[in-house]
């Protein structure tokens, strides 16, 4: 996947996107890099997105985790064209403490009516990087 | 599974854990019931948790999903025990429009050490029920 | 969904197909019946289709599982029309003994680019019946 | 993961594991190559595993690609210990038209409890190496 081939109007347009997403938002999620067929998204652990052990709520590991995946097949297809998660799947690792977590979504094959993604969420703490959620779906074309 | 066999200590614990998942708050979620094997958590769409195209985030609609599938093991594991995701599914089926989600957890089957979970989704605007989601898990003991 | 309004050209065309595949043939599965939306296939637990400690392999319980979930998904497309499976999720709940299977398809939602189904998986040991498999997962005209 | 560092006992109680799958033998599989955390296996596509369009049918990918995850798993265990597959989520990527498939399975995460792996299932056609299955699963000590 050339990583470096993304127009300047797909980044915006998954940019505007992004910023949409309301929930995005409430969780004080930010993109942090959109390339052609990656994007990372980092999220802190807010005291608002925590489970009853203080660290984070699956769906919060969920939520960026599956964005991350959406706009990476996003960057794949035509300007103008959405993209929606049909199913995905997620095996949670190791409990999400933060402060940061990171979510890389990819694309592993491209298509026009099926795009498959896998997400990669990790946890860090400083120079600590742990993996904390994998994430494996399907998006298409919306 | 009898629904009704469900101790006031299990229902009091449950109620208690919920209380202290911060996400459930920022959500707008509230513990519906809970009885023996089976819980359900309903939701507003709130603007706060919308996504691009004014539906709820897949985040919002896995969060409630997972959450009831989470309490409904828990009902079935002796006091105390806690219970987390360790892995699960979601299909999508419908945008998740709401104005009220309805999340309804129930166990498949029951073990001390993998409890095995279903969960589904609905999207309720008054007398109209549409399923928005399926999920499927595994829940450990914590 | 109405179970009783299969065509016959549609149940010729399911059991044409079932016949072609040759794996199923190979573990001596057949097809039990078909509805619309729904879809049985048994198989006993051949010798030649055990894992190491003598139960079916998962590959097994897959197999007819997924052939199930399948053909249940052709059953409401128009004829003609070819089904395959996108992905598929199983979670295996008890050793599949046998001496039989029966893999019960189901439609969850219809649709025309992506068919939402689960399977369930049963060991049948003269009366006693056994879920030994929950499947759920997309198939996709073909 | 180092994948030099696996006793010769291990090797052996893999292979012999792996002999007693009579599915194995059935498809013609054979165990390519067993490392710490990593096992190959390969499978012709013989007409017998074959769908009603003469590809491989997904319960031979699905049986190969289980498997070589599952022994993934099992050499991190300590030696007489078991594993057993508690869920696996397969993406079908491309029609596995072989003549040969080649799944390796790897451990994302050991656990002493839970095992993480996920599993890359290749159709092999002389030079020409397509992707065709995607899978990612939980394994447990048996």
């Amino acid at each position: 996947m050339d990583l470096a081939a993304l127009s300047a109007e797909k980044q915006a347009e998954i940019a505007a996107s992004f910023g949409r997403q309301a929930l995005m938002d409430t969780l004080g999620a930010r993109l942090v890099s959109v390339a052609a067929g990656e994007v990372v998204i980092e999220a802190p652990v807010l005291d608002a997105a925590k489970q009853q052990h203080g660290v984070a709520h699956a769906g919060l590991t969920f939520a960026i985790g599956d964005s991350a995946a959406g706009y990476s097949a996003m960057t794949l297809l035509p300007e103008g064209q959405d993209v929606m998660t049909a199913e995905i799947k997620i095996n949670l690792l190791a409990p999400a403490k933060g402060p940061l977590l990171r979510a890389t979504g990819a694309v592993i094959k491209p298509g026009r009516r099926l795009i498959i993604v896998t997400g990669r969420v990790q946890s860090i703490d400083g120079d600590t990087v742990r993996d904390v959620a994998l994430l494996q779906g399907t998006m298409v074309p919306a």
